[in-house]
């Protein structure tokens, strides 16, 4: 019962197999093989922008952080939610790739408010020397609370962004999963929206590490080669990110991982809410569930075997009834025994 | 034809393999996968150092450049050789992660001179706040021109880092090259000799991109992880690194495939050298040669359908006369016909 | 009537006389002239500690910049409080010093509470990779609020950093007002309270340009050097910085003039008080006094001629009666007629 | 007898006086006092330069490595010569304020030949994401070796970057010193001859610490705004930097300086070259001689109350007959009596 990550899990066969078919002879390094030609036009078509400008790299952290810098200068400030990943878990990557210029928490929660985002920007006076310029919004989709964006809230916050003349990324590290959420297309849910520059994870959705970058204007496109060239993220044996990514988008296999993890979720979601044991405690339409319950609830499903991510304090120690947090992802290959076993062990308690 | 570089070819059947085989199940990520435990042992056992920290990146760059990183201060400076991979293919990485440090190109050739390294580091007064303080020795080896340092040249190197009390990074992407060439082991070929961080290179010896950062003092491990992080460099799904580090270690198949490289090399210098039709510039040990020939020759080569890499001038306008330097790549998976084939397009011609 | 901001007023003669002093002759740059022997000397005393190392910088924002650069990692993160000058008002300084490392808000207002702190710290969990690792507390006396901390309060908040074991940085840039206000002596506001390194401010109270950065343990001084060096910062000829701090701390001019300033503000404070026309929001206690009041009685104010900076709003355009506020600066140089005659405006209105 | 440095002297009256008088009252801070706007007014009358956009910094290494940052991407490499200031004696700065771009040292002597640059920057491929872009031509005049580029140099120089499209940054921290050389005009000596912005050096010929920048194209006048603010280098009280360099303007007080600096030197001159005792190696028609003779030639001149840089080994240690470099330096202020002396220490050894 491994509920503690979509990054746990194993890759589909297509992957291994499209690995093993790239796997033939010579070819140009750097990404110049021919299965990059292929990803390329086919994020294109996924995207409907034949214009845009489509890079691989291996993490989430570096396409994040890569992006960023190209987007902003270093004496800038990128508006973010105070729970962002660039935020709280990439060690300061983004301040190290932009060469140090600073997150502005938008108070609130996961999902950012357009007016209190339009007065942090505000806060931030651009023309006034002292203070760090408005460089960007960030944005994450699906966030990390695991709730979705609506498409009239995406178009409302980059709205305000463009108001203020400033740039939107958006963090896809599970945007297939708000794909399938939502019901819409990629094209939709980026440039038509308002966002500038998008992330289409793989890695959390079937790959081995493989996340594509999307220009929908290829203006900085030179740049961030440059850029990923300087971070040490551009593979001289660029064919094995390419075949992954290839694979992923080839009969829409992308978005049949995510229906997968987003069903997985939902049976699970059905059960832990029948079971009436815990709180929910986001908008559960993708494929994470955050839940409050009293530590002991969480003692007693961990030595019931369940693993999963747990916040708010300690799960040891503390009082029985102190209420902590947890978390439970799915991915495409959770069994659906597991989720079964889950929700019998919750009811069992 | 193709010996443009060792980073064109396949990877062993062992690799993918290895990879299928670690993909099952659930497994924490981050390095805190079983098989990187394997390979942490393996690399210990290898280099004969039970203490040391072992990391895997998935580029040289990275690895090289967030060792330095990790071993000199910004406002330091880094001696290498003025054609060291650092100085000029990695696209001021070096420089990016240091925050800055300089590099200084100690006069000579890709061999570093001990005295003139020795004239370099006094050049750079330590205790004198106006210019940058000696930081960190960086050897490659095998050399960006196909050389090897011997061992008595390793130590020679090393002994005056000491003296001026620096550290010694050797960037190893082609470490098993160099061990095979020299038969030594690779304790020899590093602790012993004074070096105090290897990076054991996969990349360009069979796997798809892997690279072993092997620390002999860990004092400096948790900060390597945290600049690893920081940079986009730790991967969540790591075990794929690790399986193909793994089987890397496995039966000694890195020595095999070194084996075979600088077995395929000296089938081809044979070859190159019986022809008498160009000039070798390099001591072949290992798996580059390197050769000077007049402009017309290499035209000939290249419409005959050998594909490598040329420096000195455009291959395609200039004198026929002209003398251009040719590199020809072997990696493990070059089949004796290319060769054969090369030898006789070049006794043709 | 101009009390926009401390650094708005001239030095006194004793500056001028000094620089003209100092005007004679050959000397060594760099810090290296006999001025600065005697400024070092003055400062050990004033503080009490005679192995501390004491530095010069002409500006506050490159005081306190190498100094946190200093004392953290590019990959940690310095905890401040929200309205902190390095957080709003140093264009990313902070940043850039350290090499990307990250400011934490600590949640509440100008003045840090030691409970809020400690959450903080504990919620940028060290030993976690993915975050940035605590790295230093720094505080700000007087607050950017023109609030002081007693020193129960400075004590609290360096017991809870030294918890945690990260050092605890003091941006004194009115330190002199603080100690006029506490009426306590320089040692015990900084390193009998658990503070490790000081901004010792010149310039907001009667310098052209100078700060003393009072290290209490000298581990670090080499490298403050370095990157004072690296920054921009060293001056060539010095001792027209040191001759400034030199006549600062004869006679405690410098506790003269913070006495002045602080005397100033204290009438305007009197006035202000009796003429009920505003809300004082702050504990005036220092040489800053912040006010809440109408949008009309600000009008009315800057028609009458009185300048300072206003926050929360357009002066020109909104409701009459919208709050916005403002803040009053009084230095050593305000002419008594001056605050007189904006009490009478006041009280006129 | 103190020859060491034109960082070592006095600033002339004129000086003290313009800080006196600037002591009045209150004003606005940051650039925005009034005697900014005319030293706006008079560098650009001076350099015939209508558009440009001026700054001031208080040190040559703020005011070169702001510039640089201004001008080139962390990813681009600037040309300079091999003892260029920035690459000797700035502890890393250009490297720290550009976020890590690279120097590339043109092969040669103190003075850029422009065939060498030119092989330089082709060496550099622009568009090949390995290495470095070419970013910037970096000059100094006069030369760290005390050497003049005639007019006709610095065309050539400019036109090799032209050609490969960097823009032209001049160190001129011995500005005045050029000029009075050259006998032409700021514009002949910048714009006219290629060069896109200027350092108009303060420090060494009679000020305090101001340096003036000279964006000939204002187009990055706000991002260098930007970046000074963000180096800590933007001063609060501005007006005690805009009044030494009103001062420096008025009544060409800057171009007395340097005829003085430089006429010092020319008898300095003259009694060396008749005293036969040491071989003079560069062009003196600035304010700097460099000198090669025997070890004790240079102890016994110590001895004798000399004070003077030597390079190339210890003075104390070593063959008696060891050639070492000297270096005597003259600004405005020395006296003539100085000179005489050392002419007659020197012709009685």
């Amino acid at each position: 019962m491994f509920f503690a990550s979509d990054n746990s899990g194993p890759v589909p066969q297509a992957v291994l197999d499209a690995l093993a078919e790239a796997n033939q002879g010579y070819t140009l390094g750097y990404g110049a093989d021919a299965l990059m030609e292929e990803v390329r036009q086919r994020v294109r078509d996924v995207f409907e922008a034949p214009e845009a400008a489509v890079y691989l790299t291996a993490t989430g952290t570096s396409a994040n952080s890569l992006v960023l810098a190209t987007l902003v200068n270093p004496y800038d400030t990128i508006f973010c939610s105070p729970v962002a990943h660039i935020e709280e878990d990439e060690c300061n990557a983004p301040e190290f790739y932009t060469g140090g210029a600073k997150l502005t928490l938008v108070p609130g929660s996961d999902r950012i408010d357009p007016e209190a985002l339009s007065r942090c920007i505000v806060s931030r006076a651009a023309g006034r020397v002292h203070g760090p310029q408005p460089g960007a919004l960030s944005l994450t989709q699906v966030t990390e609370m695991g709730n979705v964006y609506s498409l009239d809230e995406l178009r409302a916050l980059c709205a305000v962004a463009k108001a203020h003349e400033i740039p939107v990324h958006l963090d896809g590290a599970r945007f297939a999963n708000a794909i399938v959420s939502l019901g819409c297309t990629p094209a939709e849910m980026t440039w038509k929206a308002g966002v500038d520059v998008a992330v289409f994870g793989g890695t959390k959705n079937g790959l081995m590490g493989v996340e594509a970058v999307v220009f929908f204007d290829p203006a900085h496109a030179w740049e961030f080669e440059l850029r990923r060239k300087r971070g040490g993220h551009l593979f001289s044996k660029h064919r094995y990110l390419s075949a992954q990514m290839a694979a992923y988008l080839r009969d829409d296999l992308w978005l049949s991982l995510a229906q997968r993890a987003n069903a997985n979720t939902a049976r699970l979601l059905d059960g832990v809410r029948a079971s009436n044991r815990v709180e929910i405690v986001n908008d559960v339409t993708a494929n994470m569930i955050f839940f409050d319950a009293p530590r002991d609830l969480h003692q007693a499903l961990r030595r019931g075997g369940a693993v999963y991510a747990i916040s708010g304090g300690s799960v040891d120690e503390g009082p029985a009834d102190g209420i902590l947090q947890g978390r439970l992802v799915c991915d495409w290959s959770m069994p659906e025994e597991n989720i079964d076993a889950f929700v019998s062990l919750l009811n069992r308690l």
